[in-house]
């Protein structure tokens, strides 16, 4: 049994584990990463790939956001089609000027190791951690199969499935939610990718195309709850395709195709004793709004900052604090990406006419400069600036 | 048979037909209104009672808003209850300094009936209509028992069941929707009503309070889809307000217990020929966000702007937009009351605890000064400036 010791041991090196590693590191507090997976493949692990402004700002203060300043795309509006219309969001400019930039997530991650390396942290690959333990003590420990890291904090980054939720007491909670439909996500490698992200509600159900990369989108498709990628051959899906959002780039061919159960869940509260957690160990979102990713790097840098005032500085209060704070930020995301599905998809049961003209009266607005609109901008670009004050850029 | 001749007929007494034909009247066009009812029944009829900001300019352009000034409440403010906690949501501030005005519906139309008389018209009441004939050619006809009235245009004001929308071609779409509940709807004499609106959501189902006189509430609960007065004898009320609602006013009597069906609908397009309709002929709304009696208004104003420049001024341009005006803002107001019913309501079958979570998350973002407060304000309040531009006040 090989043993370190480090004051934080962080488990799991996606996009949150690493900006928190680099973070820490930065500012001087010893880190260790550990992941179940190899590098090649969390290098490679295609997710998510539109960061928000304020993830972008949180990647550069930390310098973190070279290459994917000079290697992604700025993108500021989104097309929604419905009732045979489409309308053009240009959330960059009711936002007054905030972006996304599109980015894959792989590349991301890939820059955070690097990023990593040259500060002389490796994260430790293909260590599958079997236990967290003695979280109620000042000396935690996360224990591997033949490693064992003694700690002073450990933030959970593993997923929902993690072992770092499962070590929560029973005390903390769990509140989950179904969607009553799942989505069919497809990867596509086209002639000619569409710059934007397109949303397509109708009475077929709803359809979504992200960019990627010049000659990749994603493509999302309503599907029944439950449903399996058995029922969804090539044809099946360039026919919905087709039928729910054309006009399309041409598909050359679906690399990847998977059924993504909708579902969410918030684990409240978000830390007992020494434990931590942080992105998806902590909360489930849906694709929809894409701010899985976001709020993961947020809970990261919340956590980085707690942490550091914590071990640095000697002051307890922010890592009191994290929870709470955190919590409020998720929920509001929450809400936000649960809005925006029930504007994409027609509640089940309901006559499509008059649940299709809501949307569209609804799709409108979002148009429409007013506050309504600005409102929504600021929220879905993470301009920083939607949760309170005059809504103007920070 | 009695004839008669006039420029508009105008069928229904309500606060569309009354307002219409004020408006009308004082712009010098010579119109008629027939009503079903009695005077002293129209008069007595507890609706509607919360006037929007922009329903009160209307009336005080046009001298009609004399008492509702002297006599009515403005009021500002709506308190949300969810999740034990109480959320006020202060939209006069949020707005920029509009407001509603607290005003009973029969108040209003008893002053509209004897302003109609200062001006020397005197609505035709206890008259079936049992015909509108030749809405195709310049000369329609208005056919009661005993009755008959020729005229150049007709105004149906009738309600959803009235003959007015019966008139109109099969072309004519209705979109109708119907929520998987319904409201019971109770009028309450009480200790000392409280003085602002609140809505409780729960996992028992929605229940409203809203102010009407000082001794005088209008409760609402929410019931089963296609539940029946019998179902509700007043200690059931009485447990389910206190289960729902605390705190309360002490509950002296329920004169009124009613359940309404929770439906919407609206008609396209909105003209035929000579016949124009306005109000709940032309749209019905759920009471929620107390939108129906103010849209009815809105249409009033409208039509009696484009008839008085199609009659006086030879200008049809204005007839011929009326209905596609009118229908942008009936689906607007639709959208915000369909959109305030799914925030107050839990969607059925889901599991409570997320969806009071992400109720308790829209509403406290309702309470927060920001664009998405304000926007949320402006639209409650019918500020007129919702739509478009600043949102600062008109």
């Amino acid at each position: 049994m090989r043993r370190l010791r480090t004051q934080v041991a962080i488990i799991g090196a996606g996009p949150a584990g690493l900006v928190l590693a680099n973070v820490l590191t930065r500012a001087g507090v010893d880190c260790r990463v550990v992941e179940r997976r190899s590098r090649a493949h969390v290098e490679a692990r295609a997710r998510a790939g539109l960061l928000e402004h304020r993830t972008v700002a949180t990647l550069r203060r930390h310098g973190l956001a070279g290459r994917l300043l000079s290697d992604g795309v700025r993108h500021g509006w989104c097309d929604f089609r419905c009732l045979d219309r489409s309308v053009r969001v240009d959330y960059g400019t009711l936002s007054g000027g905030h972006a996304h930039w599109v980015y894959p997530q792989q590349f991301l991650v890939r820059d955070l190791i690097e990023a990593l390396g040259r500060g002389g942290v490796r994260p430790l690959f293909s260590q599958t951690v079997r236990a967290v333990a003695d979280i109620d003590t000042t000396r935690p420990r996360v224990r591997c199969d033949t490693l064992e890291i003694a700690c002073d904090y450990v933030v959970g980054c593993d997923g929902f499935r993690g072992v770092s939720r499962a070590a929560l007491p029973r005390a903390h909670r769990v509140v989950p939610h179904r969607y009553p439909y799942d989505w069919l996500t497809v990867l596509a490698e086209v002639d000619e990718a569409a710059p934007g992200v397109v949303y397509a509600v109708g009475a077929e159900g709803f359809a979504g195309m992200m960019p990627r990369t010049r000659h990749l989108s994603r493509f999302y498709l309503q599907c029944a709850a439950g449903d399996t990628e058995a029922h969804w051959p090539a044809r099946r899906i360039r026919e919905q395709l087709h039928a729910r959002l054309t006009p399309l780039p041409r598909i050359e061919s679906l690399p990847e195709v998977r059924v993504l159960r909708m579902r969410s869940s918030v684990t409240e509260p978000l830390r007992h004793g020494r434990l931590l957690l942080a992105g998806d160990a902590a909360h489930v979102l849906t694709p929809s709004g894409a701010k899985g990713m976001n709020l993961a790097i947020a809970d990261a840098a919340g956590a980085a900052e707690a942490l550091v005032r914590g071990l640095r500085e000697g002051d307890a209060g922010a890592l009191a604090a994290y929870s709470g704070r955190r919590l409020a930020e998720i929920w509001r995301v929450q809400e936000f990406s649960d809005r925006l599905l029930r504007l994409l998809h027609l509640p089940p049961g309901e006559d499509p006419r008059f649940a299709l003209r809501m949307r569209l009266a609804a799709i409108e607005r979002l148009a429409e400069p007013g506050p309504h609109a600005a409102a929504f901008a600021h929220q879905y670009v993470g301009s920083g600036a939607e949760g309170s004050g005059d809504g103007r850029p920070d």
